[in-house]
């Protein structure tokens, strides 16, 4: 059966202590979750915050190839009229195709937090949700706290329920949205509400007692055909279930189809990019997409997994985009990236010698650090420079660069920079906010003559993460620089003990990559990074 | 009901590919959890590694109040006897009480993995429970894989339980090893075997579908009394059921006797212990325990939970020793700021005119970017400096730091840092594998004479944010620094246009703040910071 998938990462996701996404990092999102094949993607509360309203209108510019985009907000103020409603007037604005509203079930939310009677409660459910029907949308009713109001009082919960499909909402979701109501219950209260209401019913857990992917599946088992979850469980407290989890179960274990067997392929690539948006490390062991989540390391697994992997796997890593590790070597990820450019017919075009030279630098730098998953212009500049050795721009003689306070003034930086490029060497000497500031103002201005479009290129996002946190301030930083050139942006990578060192790595890949671009158009190198790096 | 938990954190936990624990460690883990209230500590398997074998020598010194110290082995090797086996010999060797040992109930795994027939497969596991019995151990069978065995082979995978029932076995353990069985069929299964099997029954469950810990609750639901899992859900691949989540939603949602109320204040505290001791961030998002377990963000969340605590709270925090927390990032953080201090006694001790300093400070430094809630050492600075003006330590008069790279040699960077001290001016310079890590030495190397213990005080986690993409590389940027003295740990932080300044800000403060704490201890600032970072 058909199980539709609801993404709040942008919404809910956020509320997390430490998710943070700018509104660039949000449109980026929504595109990666259209194209694994999400149905909703939930982008954020218009009525709550400016950037959230900003979100929805730059994202009437996004070409969205399935997801509809839902704008999410509360029923009307009690005692608002809901014309005049500024929070339910700023979800119609969002002009989006769906919009998910949450009304209170629980007795206690209405008695202490709003202190409404019931009578005006189911009012202000059935008011709004005729208003927004009445506005051509799709309405997806959050039933906030189903679970604790139907404990307390279930002819109280059921009434909120019936209100709001009276009233016209399209799916009716049971939110748990305290996280603590244990499985076993959770299942009950969904049987039961499945004998009392036809059409689409939808699921949306928290994980405040480790128990939301289970519940979620669970309400799926009883008939619900909707749930609702975030990329990498983020959200408030402990965080919502876990999209990718579910995603996965219900089409590995239970036979659903949500993503297709197909995308779901593209499952471990999704969830890392978004963790690199969001610069929090992907858990290691997160379940079906972590690094370790297919990690064999017990010797008796190993010498089992290595006559058949079903013995110690549940199921197969690639299914989900994933790879087997046993720990200590690693050779699956090189052999994937030798099929790819195969498919695009590039390892074709490199000698023997280029293509092991290729693969050799690939496990090195991976290796020490790099991700290369989530920078695709650091592989990208990999693959061009194997197929056009010849294709080189300039060298790097020498840079310094120095950073003094004095005082209680602010600090200051000034780089040097010598190239040795076509004409000879340049060097350029330049100012800076601060010391990656002064090195770029220095290196674009070594090559400007020679090539003045570089000037278009600018970074976007920059972020630095510690690799081995044993060592201290010694310890070796990846940093990680998101470019735009107005058209398209990419990502570049650089690892080193020294910050200023992959900082000035990553820089150079970058500049060195759009010379590269500008140069000549590869389409079969595009094909093959977009395939390597938006989902193998 | 009295459930038993067993606790497998040194023995299955060490399997996890990130966690790693000496002798000494496993020693002092082991008492902590006796203090808990575990049932029973598998301490590892001496037939498989000397480590193990020397915890076990060593922990016959260990003053254990309540729990069984538990080693773990496998049944007998094929074709061996099991007096000759040597594997065998090492369990008892361990002079445990208690001794687990698995077999298999997969006909895959006794057909593919070890190559042996049924009735030898029936003959090792009761030849070894009987063996073991006779030397006078409690056994705890564990029947590896038994939910794949079952669903392939129902009738081989219980010949395999009676067996070992019938040889002595007093507690039969169904493990889902691969951690692939969703609940819903997990709990048939549990429900079968209970129907079938008199005595004490026991659950082991993996995270691999992300629903171990619903896994553990479903079978205690069934009438199982015994229960493993790891502390934080340590183990191979995606870990092993999470101990604390599961004796946390026992006792408090389904009313059984697991540590018992009052042990279980204890929680949150252990496991943030044994984080410290794996050298692993504990999860901010892990339920119950987590820093963000109870934190709330949300505007709507915040003023309904201050109303009603159990209106976004599915228990109580102080049930599992951790606090509720108040997010604070915009106006209403402000007031709670003061309504802290006030509680504490600390507003009292501030003048009117530093009161309104300290705010305004607090006020300034939220506006440009740093966030006080994630950087507990920065706001713990800011108090000591209200209330302690005259305690300064030291005044930056200068830093230099220079990052050169020449040809293809590694970059080198060298600062120069000038301190006015106590005693006259102190200048150190100094070479680091980085920009941060000269500055650190240098900066310790000023202070090193007069205060020999900073030394202790180390860099764990670094992170840097761009806060406005917009301006490319001269992008404000904010660092987030993690420090350790090996008794606790806290954050500092630092924004600038400069992140070498940023840096050198978090630094300073992260070193200012340990020499407060080191002149005096003031016990109202400690608890203000805790509430006010761990708790409002």
């Amino acid at each position: 059966m058909k199980i539709l998938t609801f993404d709040t990462t942008l919404r809910d996701g956020t509320q997390g202590e430490a998710v943070s996404f700018s509104v660039d990092d949000k449109l980026v999102i929504a595109q990666k979750l259209d194209e694994l094949g999400i149905d909703y993607i939930e982008g954020g509360w218009p009525g709550s915050n400016p950037k959230d309203e900003e979100f929805f209108r730059r994202a009437r510019d996004l070409k969205l190839g399935h997801a509809r985009l839902t704008a999410f907000g509360s029923t009307r103020f009690a005692r608002n009229s809901v014309e005049e409603d500024r929070n339910v007037r700023k979800l119609i604005e969002a002009e989006t195709p769906t919009v998910s509203i949450f009304g209170k079930s629980w007795e206690l939310h209405t008695q202490r937090a709003l202190g409404v009677t019931e009578e005006e409660n189911l009012r202000m459910i059935s008011e709004t949700v005729r208003y927004i029907k009445d506005h051509g949308r799709e309405v997806v009713y959050d039933a906030e706290h189903f679970f604790d109001g139907y404990i307390h009082n279930p002819a109280f919960a059921l009434r909120t329920l019936e209100a709001a499909q009276k009233a016209g909402a399209d799916v009716l979701v049971l939110c748990d949205t305290n996280g603590g109501t244990l499985t076993g219950r959770l299942t009950e209260i969904c049987a039961d509400v499945r004998s009392r209401f036809d059409g689409v019913l939808g699921i949306h857990s928290h994980n405040d007692a480790d128990v939301a992917v289970a519940n979620a599946v669970a309400a799926i088992e009883q008939g619900f055909t909707h749930v609702q979850g975030c990329m990498n469980g983020y959200g408030e407290r402990c965080g919502n279930a876990n999209l990718c989890s579910i995603i996965a179960n219900l089409e590995l274990k239970l036979g659903h189809t949500v993503v297709g067997e197909e995308r779901l392929q593209g499952l471990t690539s999704v969830a890392r990019f978004i963790a690199e948006l969001a610069n929090l490390p992907l858990r290691r062991d997160q379940p079906f997409v972590g690094q370790s989540a297919f990690a064999h390391k017990g010797g008796i697994h190993v010498s089992a997994v290595l006559k058949d992997s079903a013995t110690y796997e549940h199921i197969s890593p690639k299914a989900v985009g994933n790879h087997q590790r046993v720990l200590v070597s690693d050779l699956s990820g090189r052999s994937n990236i030798l099929y790819k450019l195969k498919q695009h017919g590039l390892a074709d075009r490199l000698t023997e010698d280029a293509r092991r030279e290729l693969l050799e630098r690939i496990k090195q730098m991976e290796y020490e650090g790099y991700e290369l998953e989530a920078a695709e212009g650091s592989f990208e500049l990999l693959v061009w420079e194997a197929l056009h050795p010849g294709l080189h721009f300039f060298d790097v003689e020498s840079y310094e660069v120095s950073t003094r306070m004095q005082g209680s003034a602010a600090s200051h930086s000034v780089a040097t920079v010598t190239l040795r490029v076509r004409d000879g060497v340049q060097t350029a000497t330049a100012d800076g906010h601060g010391p990656v500031n002064a090195l770029d103002v220095a290196l674009r201005r070594c090559l400007s003559k020679l090539y003045p479009s570089i000037s278009e290129v600018r970074l976007t996002d920059y972020k630095v993460r510690v690799l081995d946190s044993k060592k201290g301030t010694a310890a070796k930083v990846r940093v990680l620089v998101e470019w735009s050139d107005h058209r398209r942006s990419w990502s570049t990578v650089g690892v080193s003990e020294n910050v200023i060192e992959a900082s000035w790595s990553a820089l150079v890949d970058a500049i060195r990559l759009e010379l590269m671009r500008l140069t000549e158009k590869d389409e079969a190198i595009e094909k093959a990074v977009e395939d390597y790096c938006w989902g193998v």
